[in-house]
C-alpha cells in the first residue's frame, strides 16, 4: 500500500470513529431530553445508569489508543501539510482536546468526577436551606481541584486562562479584562442616565402580564408559529415543554427545543425564539462537517452559539421593527391588548432595571451580572478572593454595580448551577454572545439597508441566508474570532454593543444623548 | 481462591453483563418509542443508525465469548446443581437462546438480516399497490431462509416447531393442533348460533360511534383515569399518542404506553387498558429478577404477556359488571349517551360478527383469524401450501371459516406486518393469551366469589394483588405452563375459553344453550 492509500485508510478510520461518536452523542442527548420531557419520576436512578453507560462509551472512544494514534499520525508535519482545510481543522481540535485530556492524571479526573457527583446535590440542598455556608466546603473543593488541574495542563499560564479556553477557544483574561472594562463603565453610565429619566418608574411599573391573562395554549401556538418562521422545516425539529427551556441535538435532522409557559407572555415567546436561534445554527451546518468533531458540543464556540439565540430573541423579537409589524396580529389573539398601545407593549417587554437574578435580567443590566461572576472567578484563581468570603464579596459587588443586595442566597450567590457543575469560565461567553449578535446585525444591515423592514414584515429569508453563509455553515471548522472577522470585517468591538444599548434604551426612556 | 469464591465471581460477572444488557435494551426501547412519539420525520435514517449501533452492542454482548463461557461453566452439572433456582432458570434461558444463536452460521444470519431489511418496505409497497404478486417473491425468500434456519437448529424437528418455540417456549404443533381443533369447532358453532338469532342484525348495526361524537380530550382523560386505577403509581409509567398503540419498557420504573384516539370511543379506551395490562405485568416483576434475562423481551412468554392485556381489555373492561358500575359516570361525560341504555351501550361494544381484519375483530371471531394464519404457516413449512398460492389459500379459508372474502389484499393476505418482519410462529400466542386470561379470571373467582362486584366497583385491589402473586412476579423464571398450572390448578384448557364465549355471546344475542 502506498502512502496515499495509507492516508485514505487513516482518514476513513477517523470517519468511522467520528460517526460512532456522533451517534452516541445523539443517544446521550435523547436520554437527557427525555428525562426532562417524558420520563416518569421514579426512573431517575436507572436513567442515570443509562446515561453513564453512554457517557463512558463516549469517553473511552475519545481517549482510545486508536483515536490518539490517528491524531498523532495526522499531526506529523509531512502528513498534516497534505490534509484538506477541514481535516486540518479537525486535527487541530482533537489536539486541543487531547492536550488537556492526556495531561491530567486519571486519578485526578476520578477525584474530580467524584466530587462533582455530590456537589450539585449539595448546591440544591444549600439553596433550600438558604445557606451559603453549607455549600462553601464543596465549592472550595471544586476550585481547589480546578487549580490543580490548571497546573497539570499548563503550569505557566494563569489558571483561569486554562478554563476560559475550555468554553471559548483562545480567549484570555487579557482580552476579557479589556472588553469588560469598557462594558462595565458604559452599562453603568446608561443605567445611571435612564434612572434619572422621568419615565423610569412609570415604564418599569408596567409589566406585560399586568395587561391580562395570556392563555397557555395561545402563547404556545404563537411561539411555535414564530419558531416555524425562523426554522421553516418542521420535519427537522420539534418543541416540547420542560421547567427550564433548552435546545439539544439528537441528530443533524432532529433538533429539540423546549419551553415553559408562564404568566409573563414573553417567557415562552422569548425562550422559544432564543432556542430557535440555537437550533437554526445546528440545522445549518455544512453537510461536509456533520458527524465530526467540527459540530460537536465541546468544539463549537459557546459565544457564537449564544450570539445566535440572542440575535433572534433580542435583536429581532425585542425590537421596535418586529413589534411594529407583529403587534396588531398578536393583540388580535389577546383581546385585552386592544386597549394597549404598541408603544406601551413594546416598552413593557423592554423594561431595564437592576435585578438580582441573572436569568431574569434585561439586555442592559445582563452584562453586569456576568462581570460580577467573571471578577469573582478570576479573583479566586489569583488568590485575591477566598471561597469562604464569596457571599460577602457577591453581595458587595451587587451593591456596588446594581445598587441592590440579595435578601437571601438563592437570589444571590447560590442562584446559578454553573459552579456546582464545575462550569467555571463559562459565564463570559453569554455576554460575548450578546456583543457578537449586535455586530452581526450591524454587518447584515450594511449589506441590506432594508433589514428592519424585513423584520417588520417577519420576512426572515435574507437573515436566514446571511447567517448560514457567514456563520452557521462553518461549525467549529473556524474559530469564532475568524468567523466574526470575516463576517463583520473586524474583531469583537464592545462599542458596537454599548452603542446599541444606548440607542435602544435612551429612546425607550426618552434620555437625550 | 476457593471454588465458592470462584462461583461468586462468575455470578458477579454475569450480573454485570446482564445489567449492561438491560440498560442497552432500555436505550434501544427509548430510541424506538421516541421515533414514533416525538421524532421529526427527516431524522429517520440517522435514527436507524442510532438503533443499529445499540442493537449491534446488544448482539455482541449476548454472543460474547465471555458470556458464552460463563454459561458453559454454570451449566456443568456439579456447578449447576449448586445454583439457586433463579440462577438455574437464568442458565436454562441462556442455553435456550445460545443453542439457536450458536448453531446458525453467521453467513446465514447476515443473509437473513439483509433480506428482512428490504422485506418490510416491499410489504408496504405491495399493500399500497394492492398486489400480493409483488410481495410474494420476498415472502418466499423469508420462508426459504426460515426453513434453512430450522435445519441448522434442529434437523430432526418439524421446522415450524423450531419457530413456535421462539415465541412460546416449549409449545409444539401437536399441542396447538389439539387446542385449535376444539377452538375452531366451538367458535364456528357459537357463531352459527348467534347468526341465527333474531337480534343478530339489530345489535350488529349499532356501533358505539353511532350515538354521537366523543371528544378526543375526554376520551383520553377517561382512558388515562382508568389506566391509573390499574397501574396506580403514575411515577412509574407514562402515556403518549402514536398511530398504533403499543407498550414498551425503558427501565423497570419507566414503562411507556401509547394509544390513538378514533371515532370509535372504545379504541383508545380499550387500547390503553390493553397496554396497561402489559404494563402492569412489567411493573410487577420481583425485584430479584430485574435487569436479568428473566425479564427480557425475548424470554417472557408472549402468550402470558398477552393474557394480561386481554384480561384487562376483554374480561374486565368489556364485561357487563364493569359497565354496570361505570356507565352512569361515563355517560355523564358524553351527554348524548343519556338516552342510550346501559344494555344498548354494552352490546354496541361487544358486537360479534365475521370481519376481514384481525386487529379489528371481536373476542369471538378473533380465534378464527389466528387459526387461519397458523394453518397457513404450518402448511408452508410442511409443503402442503405454496407461498405462490397464498392469496388463494387465504381467501378460501376466510370464505370457509368466516363466510367472507377480502375485496383487496390489504384487507386480506397483506394485512399483517408479522411475516414481512420474519415473525413466523408468533400468531398463536395471541389466542393462547385469550385462553389464559379466561382461566385466570376463573381461578380468581374461585378464590374471591365477589370478583364481579369488585369489577363493578372498579376496585382492582384484589385483582392486582392476585396477578402479582400468581403471575407477574415470576417473569420468565418459570414457563407459562408452570405458572398457569400453579395459578389455575390445571394446564391450558380450551373449554374454559369457549364456555366463556358461549356464556357471554349467547346472553347478548339471546341464544338458548
Amino acid at each position: 500500500m502506498n502512502t496515499k492509500n495509507n492516508l485514505q485508510k487513516i482518514l476513513k478510520d477517523l470517519n468511522s470513529i467520528e460517526k460512532e461518536l456522533s451517534l452516541l452523542r445523539g443517544i446521550s442527548a435523547l436520554l437527557n431530553w427525555d428525562k426532562d420531557v417524558n420520563m416518569p419520576k421514579k426512573a431517575f436512578e436507572q436513567r442515570a445508569d443509562q446515561e453513564t453507560l453512554i457517557s463512558v462509551q463516549i469517553h473511552e472512544l475519545l481517549t482510545s489508543k486508536k483515536l490518539v494514534s490517528i491524531i498523532k499520525t495526522l499531526s506529523q508535519k509531512s502528513i498534516y501539510s497534505k490534509l484538506s482545510d477541514l481535516d486540518k481543522a479537525k486535527v487541530d481540535l482533537y489536539n486541543w482536546k487531547l492536550k488537556k485530556q492526556l495531561k491530567v492524571p486519571k486519578a485526578h479526573i476520578e477525584e474530580y468526577t467524584k466530587v462533582l457527583s455530590i456537589t450539585h446535590n449539595a448546591w440544591v440542598n444549600a439553596r433550600t436551606k438558604e445557606s451559603y455556608a453549607e455549600f462553601m466546603p464543596y465549592l472550595k473543593k471544586v476550585f481547589d481541584l480546578k487549580k490543580k488541574e490548571a497546573k497539570y495542563i499548563d503550569a505557566k499560564a494563569h489558571p483561569y486562562n486554562v478554563f476560559l479556553d475550555d468554553y471559548e477557544r483562545g480567549i484570555t483574561i487579557k482580552d476579557i479584562d479589556q472588553i469588560f472594562l469598557k462594558l462595565k463603565s458604559d452599562i453603568l453610565e446608561i443605567l445611571a442616565n435612564i434612572k434619572k429619566s422621568q419615565n423610569y418608574n412609570k415604564i418599569n411599573d408596567v409589566k406585560p402580564e399586568s395587561f391580562g391573562i395570556y392563555s397557555k395554549e395561545l402563547q404556545l401556538e404563537l411561539s411555535k408559529e414564530l419558531s416555524k418562521k425562523i426554522l421553516v422545516d418542521t420535519n427537522r425539529y420539534m418543541i416540547a415543554e420542560t421547567i427550564h427551556p433548552f435546545m439539544t441535538t439528537i441528530s443533524s435532522d432532529d433538533i429539540r427545543i423546549t419551553t415553559a409557559v408562564r404568566s409573563d407572555p414573553f417567557f415562552s415567546f422569548g425562550s422559544i425564539v432564543h432556542e430557535s436561534g440555537h437550533a437554526l445554527y445546528e440545522l445549518n451546518f455544512d453537510s461536509k462537517i456533520l458527524d465530526t468533531i467540527l459540530v460537536s458540543d465541546g468544539s463549537l464556540s459557546l459565544a457564537l452559539h449564544e450570539s445566535q439565540s440572542r440575535f433572534w430573541e433580542n435583536i429581532v423579537c425585542k425590537s421596535e421593527s418586529f413589534w411594529k409589524g407583529y403587534y396588531s396580529y398578536y393583540a388580535s389573539k389577546f383581546p385585552f391588548l386592544q386597549k394597549i398601545s404598541l408603544k406601551q407593549f413594546y416598552e413593557s417587554i423592554n423594561i431595564a432595571m437592576p435585578t438580582l437574578v441573572r436569568i431574569e435580567s434585561d439586555e442592559l443590566t445582563y452584562g453586569l451580572h456576568v462581570i460580577i461572576r467573571y471578577e469573582i472567578e478570576k479573583g479566586i484563581f489569583d488568590g485575591t478572593i477566598k471561597v469562604e468570603d464569596l457571599e460577602i464579596v457577591w453581595n458587595a459587588k451587587y451593591k456596588e454595580y446594581l445598587g441592590i443586595v440579595p435578601s437571601k442566597p438563592s437570589k444571590g450567590v447560590l442562584q446559578d448551577s454553573h459552579w456546582s457543575g464545575g462550569n467555571i469560565g463559562y459565564f463570559p461567553t453569554y455576554i460575548l454572545g450578546s456583543m457578537y449578535s449586535v455586530m452581526i446585525y450591524n454587518a447584515m444591515k450594511k449589506e441590506n439597508p432594508k433589514l428592519d423592514l424585513d423584520i417588520e414584515k417577519l420576512d426572515f429569508n435574507f437573515i436566514r441566508t446571511w447567517l448560514k453563509e457567514h456563520i452557521h455553515q462553518y461549525g467549529a471548522s473556524k474559530t469564532s474570532k475568524e468567523i466574526i472577522l470575516a463576517a463583520c470585517g473586524k474583531n469583537l468591538d464592545v462599542t458596537e454593543f454599548t452603542a446599541y444599548l444606548k440607542k435602544k434604551y435612551y429612546k425607550i426612556y426618552c434620555v437625550k444623548e
